[in-house]
């Protein structure tokens, strides 16, 4: 169902020609109203594709009518030309759809530092909106796809409104090169300021903490449309737990299907002194290349989280530290506890817990293994 | 000739056992004197070594009469015991040298959060002691490598007086599992502050930028020694360029050694606006994994460069960025240049140019492509 789950919206995806291969590569999902409002949060690098540098803008009115999403290309380090494609996208797609190109938002994804085909894309926009339909939702999801093997949706309905949307990546709000991409819908009657309010912090302990290879992208998008078209103004604990509900299963479909893993791994950093601080200490956990190889070969080899945890700023004494993998506490006050021998590593889900006896905060990373497959996977991407 | 080519010193490499394969895992560096003055610079990983904690100890007093390294086991995450097996390795090279305890150093590498066999080690110390030669300096060498495919000296000779030295590791100054362990003599009269000042000032600019794989250790230990022997004070700036000659052969062998590497990448920051932005950028492009991964499938995938430079805090405008690979600038002005076709990625050697034209400061740092063959190895190094 996707983004055309809550009522008031309408999408397509079709094959435009952009990818060589002939898969679908041109998503487009229109908010059919009555209500326009929208809120948006991009990637926070800072060489920022043009696809986001547009957004952005459109964002700021707090209104979107539609979204052009493309895949075959980030439009990313284009220069002028680049900000110029995604300005005629829009404005395409304002045309077709007769609406005004300031309330147009645009994603790019796929390779940095190739200009889109124009001549196919821009006659795309119009064969989609030709295309768009209450049921459109799967077909948007399957054109967004890069390196995806499967395409992502999710859908939480409550008492009378719904929230669904669609996503794509095989990483973080920093993932690899497949970028990630999020289109959220609801039919819930909110105002742009109560979206913005609701999505960044749905997204701050969703997508923000799935980690799979630590590269931040220059084109993640997550976009969140309300057409208000369910006549319901939903209290606002609720529509947040919505939300976030959809943020989180869409993310953890993002690790099942990252690139070339075979584990996908919960860092859960528990008795921080702060929050920031287990956030601090889950990142350099999940970011450590040679624990993330052990993952991979089974071995619970907790001296690498240590080593990780020692390399961050966060509130704790080396000799209080312990460390569970997979329920066995391998680590205990910084040294050797139970026997590793019991840890039992052969599921694709791992369990990494990280106690660092510094006070009462949690966060949780979740993060891949280091694969030969990831190697290949990237080493042969764009050749 | 390694730590033993300059004059006032003696070494002795030996198998005690602790390595479970019967390869060489002791080392021992004694300083004959008649100066036993010494500097030393240590891991800033918090999770410390007992080895890192007492030697750091040991050369607040600026003297250091010998060094006992073992490799197959770094004595990290043991708790007090292995704070107390370091004490009595330290208290044994004492007793058989005839030397104080308090300017022993000890140096571990190898597995974390294992306990080392004691049984052998503390034999093994009077078995390398009767074994102590001018000639020893290429066994010591031998018997701390781990992974080390070969073992790494370097030698400077000036005028009148030498620097000499051995390393270890797969890495920086955080190296993987590995631990880098480097010992430096000279026979050059110069006292402890003399020596902690140049020697600070040569690995900042040549160890602390071999980012292998960007996993900062538990054990790394700089050690430089002086005996005095030569009988001469040399010139300040010229013992400083010898040390650093010395560093950087070392620390390049170090990146050539890397664990699975095929290729050593030199990422070059040019025109930052300060050296701290050039080391900044340098280490984010140096470790991202998708980057890594493309230069080691000779891909001159430059978008992976700008959107590294991207997630730090270094002062550049985008759309002013320039990128070479291997001497073509397959970026300009943050979108595309010259053709990528031209960059010829089949050697070893890869050169990365980033400038970020924002002032004139520059910075180089070493590091590795990630491979399939890093993958085997950190996935299967402790089962």
């Amino acid at each position: 169902m996707s983004v055309t789950a809550a009522k008031g919206f309408t999408a397509a995806g079709i094959a435009a020609g952009i990818k060589e291969n002939g898969n679908p590569d041109l998503a487009l999902v229109v908010n059919e109203g009555p209500r326009r409002a929208a809120a948006g949060v991009f990637t926070s690098n800072r060489v920022k594709a043009a696809p986001v540098l547009w957004s952005e803008q459109v964002l700021k009115g707090g209104q979107v009518s539609a979204v052009v999403l493309n895949s075959g290309g980030a439009n990313a380090c284009t220069g002028p030309k680049g900000f110029q494609d995604t300005h005629a996208t829009a404005e395409k797609a304002a045309e077709v759809l007769g609406r005004g190109a300031g309330e147009i938002a645009v994603c790019s994804t796929g390779l940095i530092g190739v200009l889109l085909p124009m001549d196919k894309l821009l006659p795309g926009v119009g064969t989609a909106a030709a295309q768009l339909s209450e049921h459109g939702g799967e077909k948007a999801a399957l054109a967004i796809k890069t390196t995806d093997t499967v395409h992502k949706t999710a859908v939480v309905t409550r008492d009378g409104w719904t929230v669904g949307g669609m996503a794509k990546g095989a990483g973080m709000l920093a993932p690899g090169l497949a970028t990630m991409l999020v289109v959220l819908t609801t039919d819930a009657d909110v105002d742009s300021a109560g979206l913005d309010e609701v999505l960044r912090a749905a997204t701050r302990t969703t997508f923000d903490r799935v980690d799979s290879d630590g590269c931040m992208s220059t084109n993640d998008t997550v976009l969140l449309l309300a057409s208000g078209a369910a006549g319901v103004t939903p209290d606002r604990a609720a529509f947040a737990e919505a939300v976030r509900a959809v943020c989180d299963d869409l993310g953890q479909q993002l690790i099942r299907d990252a690139e070339g893993a075979s584990k996908d791994i919960r860092v859960e950093v528990i008795n921080a002194a702060t929050e920031d601080d287990a956030v601090e200490v889950g990142r350099s956990i999940a970011r450590n290349n040679l624990l993330k190889c052990a993952v991979h070969g089974e071995d619970p080899n907790w001296g690498r989280v240590l080593s990780a945890i020692g390399t961050t700023r966060a509130a704790f004494e080396p000799d209080a530290l312990n460390v569970a993998i997979n329920g066995v506490w391998v680590c205990k006050n910084g040294g050797v506890g139970e026997d590793r021998e019991k840890v039992d590593m052969r599921y694709r889900e791992v369990h990494i817990v990280a106690d660092l006896a510094a006070g009462s905060e949690t966060a949780t990373i979740w993060t891949n293994d280091l694969t030969a497959d990831y190697v290949h996977e990237n080493s042969a991407y764009s050749s």
